[in-house]
């Protein structure tokens, strides 16, 4: 493998741990925790991990020699930046406990585990990967631990191997399968620990007990640099629309990251428009507003930024696409209609509500809802080019302005949409450490026999040598959710509270944004330089820490 | 404006600038040069500036204090990453050669000439301006300076601030344009000297005495970034092929560079599939062909570079969007048919050849190619989506391909296309430095009394205080093109050279990438840090130093 200039520089960066990780640990026991809703239920699905004290680290003065462990490791969802400082730092913590002791990677996900496939990772694998962006030191992969044949199958090769703890690095869903897996595991007595660790660009895993997911602060960083280059072709040129849509389809953590780094002229929450009941007509309307009004400013150019999922949180939406699956999964012989048939026969069957809804989509985006189909017969609303849809119908609407005379201006808007191109940079100086200390710790929660466990530091707005060591539970993370149909006990994902600090101060400042070209342009991530430059944690993180 | 902490800490970066322009500086003439062609004709077209020889700046022993001097400055065309650092560059040096210069920036292009729009820039302004990214500080357009007309009305305003020497930082259009001003004023005798610097992401502007357009630097090292944290992803997941387009319409330079940073598996070369005449079936079987290899080994992901301009590169398309032009400017009535219509109106009346082509294509695409048209009449070629397009036809292909037993794979490809991203990006340590001593070197040429020149900088690949400085006629990197069906004498475009040895090397990997997952994350760019990390400059340029 090629290495790049950088790449070869950066292998040698130290990740700043924890003061309390750099000796010998003591843990200490807190109270006994609840899940966050549901408690009773809950209790009864987890009766041998439910109701766990939380643990904090603290630096033990009278160590005793560790004993060596086998660990497993498994990457599971979507790439974040870091995970594989993950990976080396719970490699080191389990060799500075012991150093006979040793890791397994189980290969492209929790199938991995399943399928007994894995390898060993050494000293010299592990040093190839420090703070490089991938998953690639033992992939990833979707598929998901829930059943017990797949919890079977995989202790036999724990027991095989001699592996005594999983650390599994991954988002809600895959922190929720670790605690069932651990219940699974205690309740037969297996003698293996589950731990998990939280991943996810989306930002969405967080909480009272875990402050923040990693791979959002460097996702992030990377959209805000792109969106930054792009303000400022805009702010030369002043003749585009920039219409960027951004990856994170449950929330939109990003988007208002992303907003709060660059000061776009507009960006839309997905969680406002749900809450405020808006239809795609209203999100319509309030970009078209602002591009008249900068119009009559003469300038005819500015951003907006679109979170991948909005078009699921504009209830006339949703509805509409519920019923086009119902509707379509009926009939069997759509697909041989002609296009215009197909067209009729959707608006004669749909209420009246959802036909005035699809009537009023641009045709290429109509025509998407009833083509494009998942192996379960569903809308694949992913695939919907919201940028595209949102700026023809603005680019509709201003012509109505226009000949209302309520606009006279130029619209020519330009699309792009960031996901990819973050999910895999190199970590940041914050996710370098923050990954680096969540594995290291994961190895101290082997060493404290716990399990149902997830990896957690706090005070994250402060310099990592004071972050504070530990562990929760992860079943006090947990309610119950309706998941295909059935009640099930899931981690609560973290939406954007419109009452909380980020998104308050966004809701503050937008209106001035709007107007005002107030474009500020972050640049690219900086691993060596200036503190202030380098060393940065998203405002969303910082601004919920204001917020306690 | 509220200033990110990268655009604070980066503002008090000194560019480095060559030795011999650190103190004051001799202009050595050369020898007198000629036209790379046609020089007979552009002798004649150029009596006053024609022939002119090439300067060298040398340090002057025996300086003399120069006179104060009044400058005026225009963007011209597409953004480019160090713009603002010509600007000041050029700045401090008419400053330095005397306190009492002044220095005027046309706003928006050279429309700021012609309709008499401009400020005045001084150290306040300047200021804000160091290491920036974009043209903002000015603004940029494209309006060509062409007319006499035009270049009467700018005199008047040049006339009234005094000002006697005028830069125009722009492509190989705007330096055609400038060398042609330069002769008419130097012609009716009007005092005012006329110079330019080469600017252009493409890299197309270069040649014997121009090693390098700026801004080329900083965006293909943008885009690298990107596509290798996007081939990160892909190595990782292991699942998709993206198909990355990147700007560069007229040269496959930044496809190329970006090649030779990243190692991506494939890379269309527009410069080499003209000079195979190779259909737009070949580059489709040719992509194809390797995605099915790939497969074979179990590999179903990998990723495609993609130049903007490929589709007008390919001899058959070219022909057949030359005869649709010709077929829809007389066919006036032929929006009014229904688009079953329009498409068999256009089967029926084009050649065998093209109608056959024609056939072949998405009907997407096909349908684009007789909507979108420009103000001339003319298909919009800019706006196919040429990754779209190859991965749809790619896709075919393979199924064909399954269908014989070739394949046997699964084909998810994603799409990309970076352009915006990269222009407006805060210049990198080569681009600050070499647009910096652009400008500073510019005012050295005005303290020479030379117009027609451009500003020159050799020697790139060695640390920027060993460039040798000086300037050049821009009459000699002339030749004669027909434009709008009149020959004009123009500076040539730098086309990537098939027997040059950028192009060279990467033939010799390309198949070694294709088939092993060779890819390279060099990562986004770093201002500050280890030298081999932050002082690169191009692959193009070092492979392109080799040869000579």
């Amino acid at each position: 493998m090629k290495k790049s200039a950088l790449q070869i520089a950066r292998a040698s960066y130290q990740p700043k741990l924890p003061v309390t990780l750099t000796g010998s640990v003591k843990a200490v026991e807190g109270k006994p925790t609840h899940s966050v809703a549901d408690q009773e239920e809950i209790s009864k699905l987890f009766p041998n991990t439910y109701g766990l004290p939380e643990l904090t680290f603290e630096k033990n003065p009278n160590p005793v020699p560790g004993k060596p462990i086998n660990v497993g490791v498994i990457l599971s969802g979507g790439q974040a930046p870091g995970g594989h400082n993950v990976i080396c730092g719970l490699f080191d913590g389990i060799k500075k406990i012991n150093r006979d002791s040793r890791l397994y990677g189980f290969l492209m996900g929790p199938g991995g585990l399943v399928d007994h496939k894995y390898i060993e990772l050494t000293s010299d694998i592990i040093d190839e990967y420090r703070n490089t962006g991938g998953f690639d030191i033992i992939g990833s992969g979707r598929t998901k631990l829930e059943k017990k044949e797949q919890f079977d199958k995989g202790l036999e090769i724990l027991k095989q191997l001699g592996i005594t703890a999983l650390v599994i690095i991954g988002g809600d869903d895959s922190n929720t399968n670790a605690a069932i897996l651990a219940e699974y595991y205690k309740g037969i007595g297996a003698g293996v620990q589950v731990l998990g660790c939280p991943k996810t660009i989306d930002g969405d895993l967080k909480n009272d007990v875990v402050e923040a997911s990693f791979g959002f602060d460097t996702a992030t960083k990377v959209y805000s640099e792109l969106i930054g280059n792009i303000q400022r072709d805009c702010f030369s040129a002043k003749k585009y629309w920039h219409f960027i849509k951004l990856m994170g389809r449950s929330a939109s953590h990003i988007a208002l990251e992303c907003a709060l780094q660059t000061q776009p002229n507009i960006c839309i929450i997905s969680e406002e428009v749900e809450a405020k009941n808006m239809t795609l007509n209203d999100v319509v309307d309030y970009i078209a507003g602002i591009v008249a009004a900068r119009a009559a400013d003469g300038n005819n150019f500015g951003t907006v930024l679109i979170p991948e999922g909005l078009i699921e949180f504009i209830p006339a939406m949703k509805n509409l696409i519920a019923q086009l699956n119902d509707l379509l999964a009926k009939a069997t012989d759509f697909h041989k209609l002609s296009p215009e048939d197909q067209r009729k026969f959707v608006l004669e069957n749909l209420s009246k509500e959802n036909a005035e809804v699809y009537a009023s989509l641009p045709l290429g985006v109509a025509r998407q809802l009833t083509l494009d189909r998942d192996p379960h017969g569903n809308v694949q609303v992913s695939l919907i080019e919201t940028e595209k849809l949102l700026s023809e119908m603005v680019g509709r609407r201003l012509e109505e302005m226009r000949a209302a005379g309520q606009y006279n201006g130029k619209f020519s808007p330009l699309h792009h949409f960031f996901g990819y191109e973050g999910r895999c940079a190199a970590p940041s100086n914050f996710d370098a450490d923050y990954c680096y200390a969540l594995g290291f710790n994961a190895a101290w929660l082997i060493d404290a026999g716990v399990t149902g466990y997830i990896s957690s530091l706090r005070n994250l707005t402060k310099p990592s040598v004071q972050w504070l060591a530990g562990g929760v539970p992860i079943s006090m993370m947990f309610n119950m959710e309706r998941r295909h149909g059935e009640m099930k006990p899931v981690i609560q994902k973290a939406l954007v509270r419109l009452d909380g600090a980020p998104f308050q101060r966004f809701a503050a400042k937008r209106d001035s944004w709007a107007i005002n070209s107030a474009y500020v342009y972050p640049g690219p991530i900086q691993y060596w330089g200036p503190a202030d430059v380098c060393d940065q944690c998203t405002m969303t993180l910082k601004y919920e820490h204001l917020d306690k």
